[in-house]
Formats: C-alpha cells, structure tokens, sequence
C-alpha cells in the first residue's frame, strides 16, 4: 500500500507548473494552493512581476507556504523547460494548428502513457495577454480549457486548477482501473481478438450472411462493437467456441 | 442553430449557485467570474458577512460583474433554496451516510436526466467551517471534490470551479452526443434487447452450448458484453438474424 502511495508521488512530482511573467501576487498563492490540492509540488515562476513573499500570495496559498516558498525563478521560459520532456502551454486562443490542439481532460487523460520518469511542464501565461507566440513556439503541445463563449477567459489560478484537477482524476481512475482489472477484465490483446474475427468471418460467409458484395462492411460493423466494449480474452474465447459449436452441430 | 443555442443555455439558467455565509469579499467575486466562465449566472448569499459591493471582490470578478450585482440575499438557506428541485450540497468531509455522496463528474453526468425545467441549486459552505449539518440536512445529495488527501481543502471559488467545469463539460459532451446521435447510434431500447438475448439463449441451447447446469452464467456474460457495448438497434437486428441464418443453413 505504501509503495503503491510513494509511487504515485513519485509520478505526480514529475509535473511542473510554469507561471510566465504573472502579474499578481495573490494568484500565485492562489496557484501554489490549487496545485497542493492536486497534488502538484513544483512551481516555477518565469520573470515574475508578481512577489510571491508578499502578503497577499502567503493569505491566498493557505496551508501550501511551502509550494510557494520552495517556487523557483527563472529568467526566461526557455531557461524554466530546460530539462522537460514535454512541455504543454495553455490558451484561451486557438491558434491555426488545431492538431495541436487539445483539452484539459485528453490531456490527462494521454498523460498516463508517459513513462513514469517523464517531466512534463505546464505552462501558463500572464493574467492580461496570456501566452506569447515565442512562448507558444516552446511548447509542445497546446492546452484549451473549454468555457462559456460569453467569457471564455479564466482567472491564473482557476485554470491551473481545472488542469490539475483533470491531472489528479486522471491518475486516481488509472490507480483504479490498475488494481481493479484482473486478468479476467482486461481487454484482450489483437491476435486474440483477430483470430475471433477470423472465426467469425468464416462462419458468417459459410452460413450465407455476409454481403457477397461488400462483405467486409458486416465485419467492420461487427468489430465496431467489440472494440467498444472493450472484449476480453474470455469472451473472445467464447464467441470462437460458439463459431465451433455451431460447426459441430450442423454435421452430426 | 440558435435555437439550439437558447435552449442551451435555458437550460444552464436552471442551476444556481448558493454560498452560505461566505466570509471573504474576493471569494464572491471569484466565484461570479467562476460561474460566468461556465454559463451559470443565478448567485445566492445566505446571510453573507462578505460584501459583494466591496472593491476586493469587484476585483476578482473581472467582466462578470452582472453576476456579482445580480447576486440576491437571503436570511438562511432554508429560504434560499424554496422553489428548487434539487439541492446539493458540496463538502471535503464525507458523512456517514456513504450513499448520499457523490463527485462532480458522477453529479454532472446525472444531471443530463434532470428536466430541463428542473432548478438545481449547488450548495457551497463558509471558507472556515464549511456546510453545518443543519445545512447538510437541507442537501439531497452531497458532493465531494477528489483532491490529495496531504491538502484536501480547497477554495470556495476553485470548489466552485471545479463543479460548474464539470456542469459545462457534460452539457457540452451531453448536447455534442445528441447532434451526433442518429438513430444508428443510439443505444437498442431493452425489448430490443431482449428480443436478441431470447433468440441467442434458444440458439446457445440448440447448438448445446449453455451449461445445463447453470445456463444463465453464460448469457449473463454475453449480456455484460453487449451492454458495455451499448448495442445499438441495429445491432441487435443483426445478431437476430445471425442465430435465424445459422437455422437455415442447418436445416436446408
């Protein structure tokens, strides 16, 4: 249990916020708080204008002073995601690249398939202008928090909440999913599932029902289904004992 | 495309957020921006000692100042949540009544079933002491923001946040799904279902492949299967005729 614990740690430690060039001091306390909340520890502050040893960002930080205190600067982005190996900005403006673009919940969601070891920068950009386009240029991938059209622009802190929090879940449901899927829940890996398709092919051909025309279109809608129910090896072995079942039945 | 526009956000208007007591002026303010950001506009105070009209908390409401002027005060909660359907409250500390407590994504996603008529007021308690149980006895259900057990408390704004993010999302994802929803994807009403397990179980025990003694431990797993699935109509259609043609062939 406690290795389980220390290993998240260790995997949560490796992501890191980036605050460029903020402006007030009560959001940093307010970030250093959100991310103590989520579990995050390392803060980074690129040409900081706001302080965070005024009193303003101690009251806002509440029990996570030493998020704050421990809060790193650095003179310019570049210098803060020096050792990265990703390194995710946000915006509340959609570039032009929209394959770059992705939201709060994919990218929690993706980021369980780094390895453990990976350091991932979050960076976000000053209260008033947001990221720079030479700041967006270091970044590898951008970050939309989906909102109302009406007023679409969250405050420093909120939206390093909303990613960390996306973080935090994402993790907590991959711990879940890890303990909790036994050999007997897990999906089944491709060749078990092909050969089910295979068996599945044949039998249907045999019996007559695929389209002798587009026989493939059966196939693919049968695939569809299985693919989202996420098949295990178990059924799978099942539906080939039913393919050969039903063989046996016919010629005895 | 307008329309769809307006019922959408009809449908928003029908969740408000109520703060009971809120001690600090910048709080309300961001919780304006907070509820603004994420389509909600309807603010409540119970008998708040934080003043909305003070400048710390204009401040920190940005551009959603129509919601912080809007805000309407009421003597205690009782009087505060009269005319709503639904009241649920939020809290860090989960009761004894283990049934009753629910997330903001669980509490998000069954919102989609409320009628769009439904009022459902958010119940968020005092930064110090959080909801009295006199509150919570108010409350139907309860929500508890997953946060890192070394720091689970978090802001009364970025509580906010975190609920109405997750209001938004679903909304989205739930109107998002209904435009892509033709009736090919749709989920198989159950007598559709039904109709497809009967045909498959009469096939399953011809053939000779139900256990006899226990024939519902299999067509319980295939269930499994194709609820996870969320098999659609046609689907179902298609496996129907699968066990029809498999008789055919059989017999002729």
């Amino acid at each position: 249990m406690l290795g389980k614990l220390n290993s998240f740690h260790k995997k949560m430690a490796s992501f890191s916020v980036i605050l460029v060039r903020p402006l007030f001091s009560g959001n940093l306390g307010s970030v250093a708080r959100a991310m103590k909340n989520m579990g995050l520890k390392d803060l980074r502050l690129v040409n900081p204008q706001a302080d965070p040893a005024e009193l303003e960002a101690r009251k806002m930080a509440a029990h996570a002073q030493d998020v704050l205190k421990r809060a790193r600067r650095f003179p310019d982005l570049k210098a803060a995601v020096a050792n990265f190996d990703w390194v995710v900005g946000t915006s509340r403006r959609k570039g032009k690249e929209r394959s770059n673009w992705t939201t709060p919940r994919e990218f929690a969601s993706s980021s369980l398939e780094f390895t453990p070891r990976a350091k991932v920068a979050m960076v976000f950009g000053p209260e008033d202008s947001g990221l720079l386009n030479e700041d967006v240029a270091l970044c590898q991938k951008m970050i939309h928090i989906p909102s109302h059209t009406a007023f679409p622009s969250l405050n420093l802190a909120q939206a390093v909440m909303v990613t960390a929090y996306e973080l935090f879940l994402a993790k907590e449901l991959g711990k879940r999913a890890k303990t909790s899927e036994s050999s007997s829940s897990r999906p089944a890996k491709v060749e078990t599932l092909e050969a089910m398709y295979e068996d599945l092919g044949l039998l249907l051909a045999e019996i007559g029902f695929l389209n002798q025309q587009n026989p493939r279109h059966l196939m693919r809608l049968l695939r569809h289904l299985f693919n989202r129910a996420r098949t295990t090896d178990k059924e799978a072995r099942i539906f080939r004992g039913i393919c050969r079942q039903v063989r046996w039945w016919k010629f005895h």
